[in-house]
């Protein structure tokens, strides 16, 4: 089973211009494809952390990484220089990407979204990949996102603009995903009416270590309803067993918290 | 001008099932604090990567670091067992927290949410800090947020539940990091109805060479609008001096993009 980590890159992030949705989009996705996110990273829009985070990322065991945001044509786009920093590779023109820049950039002329087709210095930046990376068709915007192999470990970036890391994702990186998909996942959201998750601590630890493997979290709501959420969920390489250890422990929850 | 890292933990987040608006909440306070986030690192309920995140901010140079989530009641609450194995610090009862906790859950249960009052295994559990710790108070539900210094670096533990986070941060949080207000932030956001990002490059690379200091991100709306924002912004030591340099960027970038 492939573990995930996450890099979001974008000053707009970090001063809170924005909310990240696009990495909460990409964990549930990556769940419907049993694919775990272990960790993520958000950094400014600076080469150095940009690079750091994705070598981090690895050294965590990360077999793929995503990055959201900076592949545009703007000075702040940063992330493929991060990327390239992070191996050591040069940057170089892409063939393949160029294809795709210009063609896009000759669409969106066409559609009147955009005054000139040609193209430009900065549009030809976009184009400009790590040594030994190929892009994946973006059919929004202008950017070709980027997909890099170094050993067994995928780095694969993507636009920050949602319409478009969502139009990439679903029709050039799933595909590719379902190539390694192994695992499986369960769980199940259990609501009990208990104000007080202090009393029912020993409770969930006590199934925790009779059904191993299962992860239980609890959740209260605001005050005055009284309703915790219980969450189980379990990881693992077959689906019927993560399914048996969800229901299994749900049982012994349910019999041990139901009539409280 | 103290650096600030937000550390989230939690599952919840990881796996999708909670989308995380507390460090949007936190970095915007902060960002009227005048206190910028240069980090932020999301990890699963795991004492040893709450630990090495601690570190690696640390070493990152955050000056102040935030932790959200984890202070419960239950097994899954394991943020404070992480900042201490990351200071290889004990941990132990510590009387303050626990005389919150005990005030709690007795005002809790005379309002009715609990059924008890008294102190459970669990519950203590609450109190138990890295050794040199203090707990910031909590009126709203049960885990007092925790403040440790060491050296001249602060890390402060608040609850993932939104409405606790808020309160702690606003009445307990706000107080200290006064102590410790020391920069200046400015921030400006100008629309142009300019279909294209890739050929407005220039002139904010142009912009940025000048008026040193300054950041320009250009950000696109969905297609058919053709508008583009431009977030102009600056991080500095004093006001007068961030807010010169931003209208000045403004300014410029209305000249050449204005008439467009």
């Amino acid at each position: 089973m492939p573990n995930v980590g996450i890099l979001v890159v974008g000053n707009e992030i970090l001063d809170g211009l924005v909310l990240d949705t696009n990495s909460h989009w990409l964990i549930n996705q990556l769940k419907a494809l049993r694919m775990p996110v272990i960790e993520r990273i958000t950094v400014r829009d600076e080469v150095s952390e940009i690079a750091k985070a994705v070598r981090r990322l690895l050294e965590d065991g990360c077999d793929i990484i995503f990055t959201t945001g900076g592949l545009g044509p703007t000075h702040d786009d940063k992330t493929l220089r991060g990327v390239a920093e992070a191996f050591g590779l040069p940057l170089e023109l892409n063939d393949e990407a160029l294809a795709i820049v210009e063609r896009q950039y000759r669409r969106l002329h066409e559609l009147g979204f955009v005054r000139e087709a040609e193209l430009t210095e900065a549009r030809r930046k976009m184009a400009i990949l790590p040594k030994g990376a190929r892009p994946l068709d973006n059919r929004i915007g202008g950017a070709p996102a980027v997909l890099l192999e170094v050993g067994d470990s995928w780095i694969i970036c993507l636009p920050g603009v949602p319409r478009e890391l969502k139009w990439i994702f679903e029709n050039e990186v799933v595909p590719l995903l379902k190539r390694r998909m192994s695992g499986a996942f369960a769980e199940r959201v259990i609501r009990i009416q208990r104000g007080d998750e202090s009393t029912i601590a020993p409770i969930l630890e006590e199934v925790m270590r009779e059904v191993p493997g299962v992860y239980i979290k609890s959740m209260v709501r605001p005050h005055g309803e009284g309703i915790i959420r219980l969450w189980v969920s379990a990881w693992g390489e077959t689906q019927s067993e993560v399914e048996r250890l969800v229901e299994e422990a749900s049982r012994r929850l349910m019999e041990r918290l139901g009539d409280s």
